[in-house]
């Protein structure tokens, strides 16, 4: 089932809804490192999850919310709005402009829909799965690299794998061009730009994947889980992003067996 | 020595001109991954620094200049010029809005001038030893934060240390709040404006330190050497750079003795 152009259109009200709940807060008291309740980050977070859950309430009521700091809403309706206000916490607590907004769409528990928005930069990901992706409303595809010596490969941190995770990924890096650390949700923003070739990590929530598997799979990439599964709504948090069948098959025999 | 106005001027003059040449080679050709003499982040990187030496040939021919790309002229002036127009590759490479590029102004070999600019997202820290630091203009600070736990610290990867050094580094990090890899030059930015409270690397060049220590001692922050010297022209490339001198103290016993 494809999302019609009116969910796409309501998909962008939610990014900028969020976005102007989040600015404000950015490098706001960065010095002062507020851990409470009342942090930044947090306020940031919940104020945007509201905004979001307050439009979907009004303006789509027979859909479902699946949110990471409010819970749950009518999910077995048809179609699920999934929703991680900052993913990237310690981007946006240190100051960086690698955080995003991670807005899902889901068919009977499939992603169909996603949009990674960062909203310092102003840059939004759209991925429509059968239509394409976009970035600012332009054409992106993923890249062309199919040899493991030329990988750019991306995970957030070596720390967030489980001991064999970590060894199989460990071990396959070697063999790519380099590996970058950090990113969270806009690793697969790069792999859709075509900056990154493959990203493998583990422990994902649907949160996290929810909105980035269609831009990914749009712009011409496969993200799958490591038994080479479809993500699902029900799938472990295990998943691989590549650019190109060949780097897939790859990942997928180094993933697969742990 | 204190720049002068005219010299501050300058150095904006310079990071106008080298963010002009590197903005149309941002996320071109990305998904090609051209490894060739003619990618878009050699091309940046030159062109930019021809650009900022033809300006500085021009506008002041006394002062000499040590390029990243194109080597040294005139280094026996009183005033040096420190460039590197692309500091984060792999930022670059991938796409992200992190690299910076890094101009520094030496007087007799010791680091007084620092500009860190990140084109894209159009910020621009200045530190002007004995004046202040600016993000945008704008005043900055370093953090209050004086206790290891709440600290958050940075290092561009563990792979840049020495093995001594490393084991130091990880046995110090496991105390802080976190620790976030990548980010190079714009590291130090974060910490001038409070957003990381530690960054400890090893390896640097002059082209990599000359503009950011500056910036760092000029938001109020320390930043030396592992011995506790001062950086300058001769430094040995290993850096601390704190926010308070409760936090550099620790990160000094934890380092010197490497």
């Amino acid at each position: 089932m494809i999302p019609s152009p009116k969910q796409i259109a309501f998909a962008h009200q939610l990014a900028d809804a969020s976005a102007a709940v989040i600015r404000p807060y950015y490098r706001s008291g960065l010095a002062i490192d507020d851990k409470s309740d009342a942090s930044p980050v947090t306020q940031a977070d919940r104020e945007a999850e509201l905004a979001m859950r307050a439009l979907i309430n009004e303006c789509r009521p027979q859909d479902g919310i699946i949110g990471e700091e409010f819970g749950t809403e009518r999910d077995d309706a048809d179609w699920v709005w999934v929703l991680d206000p900052v993913d990237g916490t310690k981007a946006f607590i240190t100051g960086r402009p690698l955080f995003v907004t991670l807005i899902g769409l889901l068919y009977r528990g499939v992603p169909v829909l996603g949009v990674i928005n960062q909203p310092i930069a102003h840059e939004r990901w759209v991925g429509v799965v059968g239509q394409g992706a976009t970035l600012n409303d332009q054409p992106i595809t993923v890249s062309e690299i199919a040899e493991m010596s030329r990988a750019r490969i991306g995970t957030t941190g070596p720390q967030y794998f489980s001991d064999a995770g970590r060894a199989a990924f460990m071990d396959l890096q070697k063999n790519g061009r380099f590996t970058v650390y950090g990113g969270d949700g806009y690793q697969y923003a790069l792999v859709a730009t075509g900056g990154l070739d493959l990203v493998i990590e583990e422990g994902l929530k649907l949160h996290d994947f929810a909105a980035v598997a269609p831009v990914v799979i749009a712009a011409g990439g496969i993200m799958t889980d490591w038994q080479g599964e479809a993500l699902t709504r029900t799938s472990s948090g295990r998943v691989i992003a590549a650019a190109t069948p060949a780097m897939y098959q790859i990942a997928l025999n180094a993933m697969k067996a742990v």
